[in-house]
C-alpha cells in the first residue's frame, strides 16, 4: 500500500518535473504535535512516530527520524520500499546532505511550502538554485493522492477568562506593541499557535491534547488581524474579539496580507516558526527582524494569578494521582490490571477534578521493561499485565482551567531488587537536589542541570534527554524558552535565563533497556530569594503534590539534607491533599508521606 | 606631573589634528601583563593597575578600569585631571561609547596601532570613518614625550628540552601545519607570546613572571619565520632553531612580511590577539580566517610527559609551601612577621626546590581585611603585621622546569571567630565538590561551576570572579581556553570543553570587605573515567599537595562524603610530601593531615 502511494506521488512529481519531494512532520504552524489532517508523512511512509521527515526521489524513498523511534520505524517500514535514515548516527547523511547529493543539475525540488519553516525552506531554495533546479512549494502533492484524508480540524474557540489568565487580551497586545516599538518593527507576524492563544486568551481543540486554534495573527500599532476559519467562532466570541479591536480575516488570507506589506517596512517574524510560503510572500525590500517572538518570554513568565491557579490545579491533579496511587498500591495482585486499565483509572480520577478539561498528553503507563522506553505508549492489544512486583512508571498530566500539569511517579507494585531500590533513591536525590537549588539571577538550565544529573553521573549513569522543560498554561506541555539541559541544543531554544514565574519540570531518570525505567518528575516555579550585594538570588518552589513511593527508597543512601528535603516535601503533600481524600486514603497517605 | 604629561601629549595631538587619543594597557602581543617598557597608560595617568584604558581629548582625560581597581584608581587619580570611569557601573559609557559621543565630525582619532588588537582597531577605524575623522595609528605619541622610558625587554632565550615539553618543536609545527591544511589556510600569523613559546619550545624573561620572548611567528607549509630581536638569541639557540627549519627575521619585519602576503591567499590570524597594525597591513584581497589560534587547544592539553613533570613540580611546590606553613603556624606570635616577610620566607623555600626558575606571579599574602581584596599586593611600607589570630590568605606559585604552579591556602594564625570557621568550611566544601566532579565528556566550565559555587549560594554568598582558570606549562599562569565560570564572558574565551590533560584551578572563596578573605585553591587535571553506553565519563585529579588548615574547619558542617574526600586528599598530601620533610615537619604534617 505504501509503495503504491509512493508510486502515485512519483507520478504527480513527474508531471511537474520534480525529482525530489520532501514531506516533513508539521502543520502550517510548526507545531510540535499535529492533527490527523497534517499527518502526510505518516500517510506516505506508514511510520506513525511524532517526528520524522520523508524524502522521495524517483527511485528512492527515505525516512529520517531520531533515536527515540529507530526500532519502531524499522518495524513500520519493513514492508515498504522506504529506507530508514537514523539521524545522528555515524555516516548517515542529514536530509539536507541527502538532497544535496541526490538533486541532479537541472532537476526539480518540491515540498508543500506551508509545512516547512522559513529557515529550512530558504536553505532548500538556495540548494535548488545551486543545482539550477526548478523549485515547487505551492502544491501539496501528497494531498492530491490522499483520498480519505481526515478533515482539517475546526473546533470551536472559547475565551479564557481573566480569573484564569490574570491579564486581559488588550493588555497583552499592548505589551507586544511596546516590544515592537522598542525593536522598530512595523508589523509582527505570529503563527505559532500557543503564542496566538496566549495573546488573545483564546483556546480551542485543534490538536489532540493541545488546546489551540489553527490561526495566524498580524499585529501593527493600529491593527490586530486574526486569520481564522470563521466557522470556529461563535457570534459571542467573535463580538468579544472585535470589541478588543481584533479584525477577523479568513485563515488563508494571511498569505495575501503578507504579500501586501509595503517595501521598507520592518516585519518581526521568527523564520524558524513561520512557514516558508509566508516568508516567501514578502516583498524583497521588506526588512525582516528574524528573532524570537516577543510572546515567548511573556508567556513563559506566569503572572501571580496564573501561579495561584496553577498551585490549585496541582492540588486537583495531586488528589487525582494520589487516589490512583492508593488504588494501585492497595489492589495490585488482587484485581486484574494492565497498563491501559491503570491509566484509564487515573484518567477517570482526573475527570472528576474541578476545572479539568483534558489530559495534557497521552499517558505513559509503562510496566518494568516498558518503562525503559521514554516515550512508550501502551497499545490496548499488547498492554502489559501489572503484577505485584517491580516498577510501574506513570507519566501523565491534565489541562485544567487553572493550568496544565505534568507529573511522573515510578511505583513499586511489590518486591523490587536492591539495584532498583538504589537507582530509585539516586533518581530521588537528583530530583531533590535540583529542586533545592539556590542560585544567582542569570543562571540558565546549563548551569543547573548537573545538580540533577551529577548523582547519576557519579555512578556512570545518564539519561539521554534534558532534565526538564517549560510548561504552558493550558497550552503546550512542552514550552520553551526555559529548560534544564547540560548540552546546548540550539534548535530547542530552551536556554533562557530563569525568571521569576517560569515553570519548569524536574525529571531525572534511569532507563535500563529490557529491564525497567525510573523517573520522578515534579514541576518547579522559579521564585526570588534574597537580594544582597552579590545580586538577586533565585530558588524554586515545587508545585507538584503527590507522594514519592517510600516503598522504593533506601534512606541510607540519602544525606541528612536530602532526608530533610524529602520529609519537608512529603509533609507539604499531606497538608495540601488530605482535605480532599477519604478517611482511608488519608490514612494511607499519612503512611506514604511519613518522615524517613 | 600627570597633568603636565597630558598637556605634552595634547600638544603632540594638536600638531597632528588628533582630537582623541587612546592609550590602552598592552604590549604589541595583547599580553595579559606587560613589561615596564609598555606601561604607557600608567605613565600618562599615574594609575598602576594591570588593566585599564586611558582616553585623552583636548579638554578631558578619562581612565576606564574594572571593579578590582575602583578604590586604587580613585586614589591614584585624585591629584590629576584624569577622571575615573567605572566599567560595568550603571550610566558609565564604555570606551567606544565615549569616543562615539566625543569624536567631532572631521576630528581626528589616534592610537599606537601596535597596542590595540585588530578587532577593536577595526571598530575604531569604522567609527572614525562615520565621523569623517582622520585616523592615526602609526605613531606612539606617548613614547615621544616619555623621556625616561624603560628599555624594551630583550632577555636571552633558552630552549626547553623535550624531557620537559614531551614534544619536539618540529612535531608541534607539523601539527599546526595539519590544522592549517584542514582549514585551507596558507599562512598562519601567530603573535601571542605564550603560543609562540609553546610551539618553538623556547622560553625567555621578557615579562615579569611570564617566561616568554617578544616575537612574532609566521607559518606556511614550507616556511616558519620567527621575528625576534636578534640579540636575544645565542649562537647555539639560533643554530638549533635554524636546524629545525626556522628562519630568523628581525622583530620589526613582521609588518612588511604581512604586507607582502599575496592577494587570494588565506591567512589564519586571530584578530582578537593580533595587533591592529599587523591586521591593517594585509592586502585587502587576502582572505582572513579570524579564529582561535590552533595552538590554544594544543597547548592547553598537557601531554603525559608534561603531566608527569607537573605532578613533580607540585610535589616540589607543596614541600616549599608546607615548610612555610609549618614555620608560620609554629612561629607566629613568637617572632616578628609581616605579610612581606612571610611571603619572602615562602619565596626562599621555593627557591630551594629542584627545577625552580621564578615565581609564577607576585605572591598575595593578605592578612585579615587585606584578604578581602582579591588582587591585594602588600606594599613593604604598609604591610600588615601578622598576629596570632585571624586569617592569612596566601596565593602564590612557582615556575619550574617541570611546570607552573598556583596554590592558595588560607591559614588560621590563632583563634578565629565561629563565622570564620563556618565560612572556611563552606569554601572547603565548594573546593572538594568541584574536584570530585564526574561528568560526561562535553561539559565545560559553565556546566560544572555550580558544584563549587552552590554551597556558597545556599548561604547567600558569592565571589565576583570565576572559580578557576587554565594554567600554562612554564608559561602564563592564566591560560585559556578552559576555566570554571557560571556566566559566559565572551572575551575570556574560557568555555572550552574539558579535554583529558587540561589543567584548571579550583579556587572558590569568601570575601568580606573590611573583614577577611578566604580562598582555597588546588589545581585539577582532567582525566578520563569509564566509557560506557552513555559516553565517555571524565573526572579530575588534584595535583596540588599541601594541607588545608584543619584548625579552621568545623567537621560538623561536612557531609560524610566530604569528610572522606578531605581525608583522602590529606592522606595523599602526607604520602607525597613527607619524604622531603624534616622529622619535625613530618610530625607536624601528620597532625595537619589527620583524618577528621
Amino acid at each position: 500500500m505504501i509503495n503504491k502511494r509512493i508510486q502515485m506521488l512519483r507520478q504527480k512529481m513527474a508531471e511537474r518535473r520534480i525529482t525530489i519531494y520532501v514531506v516533513p512532520t508539521s502543520d502550517f504552524h510548526e507545531s510540535e504535535y499535529v492533527g490527523d489532517y497534517f499527518k502526510a508523512r505518516k500517510f506516505i511512509t506508514g511510520f506513525t512516530g511524532s517526528a520524522g521527515t520523508a524524502v522521495i526521489t524517483m527511485d528512492q524513498a527515505g525516512l529520517w527520524t531520531d533515536g527515540r523511534y529507530f526500532i519502531q520505524a524499522a518495524a513500520q517500514l519493513a514492508n515498504s520500499e522506504v529506507e530508514l535514515f537514523k539521524m545522528g548516527e555515524e555516516n548517515v547523511p542529514t536530509v539536507i546532505e541527502f538532497i544535496r547529493d541526490h538533486l541532479v543539475q537541472g532537476g526539480g525540488l518540491g515540498f508543500d511550502g506551508r509545512v516547512i519553516n522559513g529557515r529550512l525552506g530558504t536553505e532548500l531554495k538556495e540548494l535548488a538554485e545551486q543545482k539550477k533546479a526548478s523549485f515547487h512549494t505551492s502544491q501539496d502533492l501528497v494531498g492530491m493522492i490522499w483520498e480519505e484524508r481526515p478533515a482539517m480540524p475546526m473546533e470551536p474557540v472559547f475565551l479564557l477568562e481573566e480569573q484564569y489568565t490574570g491579564e486581559s487580551t488588550t493588555s497583552k497586545i499592548k505589551r507586544v506593541r511596546e516590544k515592537m516599538k522598542q525593536s522598530n518593527a512595523d508589523v509582527h507576524i505570529l503563527t505559532s499557535l500557543d503564542d496566538i492563544a496566549w495573546v488573545l486568551n483564546i483556546r480551542g481543540n485543534d490538536i489532540l491534547h493541545f488546546p489551540v486554534v489553527l490561526s495566524f495573527l498580524a499585529i501593527t500599532q493600529t491593527e490586530c488581524c486574526l486569520f481564522i476559519h470563521s466557522k470556529v467562532l461563535s457570534e459571542s466570541v467573535r463580538m468579544q474579539l472585535e470589541q478588543w479591536g481584533i479584525t477577523i480575516c479568513d485563515y488563508e488570507a494571511i498569505y495575501s496580507y503578507v504579500a501586501q506589506i509595503e517595501a521598507k517596512k520592518t516585519v518581526w517574524m521568527d523564520c524558524d516558526r513561520v512557514n516558508f510560503n509566508i516568508c516567501n510572500q514578502l516583498n524583497s525590500e521588506v526588512k525582516v527582524l528574524n528573532q524570537e517572538n516577543p510572546t515567548v518570554r511573556m508567556k513563559a513568565i506566569k503572572n501571580p494569578v496564573e501561579l495561584e491557579n496553577l498551585r490549585n490545579a496541582h492540588v486537583e491533579d495531586g488528589v487525582a494521582f494520589t487516589k490512583f496511587m492508593y488504588w494501585l498500591k492497595t489492589n495490585v495482585g488482587k484485581i486484574p490490571m494492565t497498563e491501559i486499565t491503570a491509566s484509564d483509572y487515573l484518567a477517570e480520577r482526573r475527570k472528576e477534578r474541578k476545572g479539568f478539561l483534558d489530559l495534557s498528553f497521552d499517558t505513559i503507563a509503562a510496566y518494568e521493561a516498558n518503562g525503559a522506553m521514554m516515550h512508550y505508549c501502551a497499545d490496548p492489544e499488547s498492554a502489559a499485565v501489572l503484577e505485584p512486583r517491580g516498577f510501574l512508571l506513570v507519566d501523565s498530566g491534565g489541562h485544567y482551567y487553572q493550568g496544565t500539569t505534568d507529573i511522573t511517579r515510578t511505583m513499586a507494585l511489590g518486591p523490587i531488587t536492591e539495584k532498583q531500590r538504589e537507582y530509585f533513591t539516586i533518581v530521588l536525590r537528583s530530583n531533590l537536589n535540583l529542586a533545592a537549588a539556590k542560585f544567582l539571577y542569570g543562571c540558565n538550565g546549563h548551569n543547573l542541570d548537573i545538580l540533577s544529573r551529577g548523582p547519576l553521573w557519579e555512578l556512570g549513569l545518564d539519561y539521554k534527554c534534558g532534565t526538564g522543560h517549560g510548561v504552558g498554561y493550558l497550552l503546550n506541555v512542552h514550552e520553551a524558552p526555559n529548560g534544564f539541559r547540560w548540552k546546548i541544543v540550539p534548535e530547542r531554544k530552551d536556554s533562557a535565563i530563569f525568571e521569576e514565574g517560569m515553570v519548569t519540570t524536574d525529571e531525572p531518570g534511569v532507563y535500563l533497556e529490557g529491564e525497567y525505567g525510573i523517573r520522578t518528575e515534579n514541576e518547579l516555579v522559579c521564585c526570588k530569594a534574597e537580594k544582597n550585594e552579590y545580586g538577586q538570588f533565585m530558588k524554586f518552589e515545587t508545585i507538584t503534590y503527590a507522594p514519592i513511593d517510600l516503598d522504593a527508597i533506601d534512606p541510607e543512601l540519602l544525606t541528612k539534607r536530602e532526608k530533610q528535603l524529602l520529609n519537608d516535601y512529603h509533609h507539604m503533600v499531606y497538608e495540601k491533599l488530605s482535605p480532599y481524600l477519604t478517611e482511608e486514603e488519608q490514612k494511607w497517605l499519612q503512611v506514604y508521606t511519613r518522615a524517613v
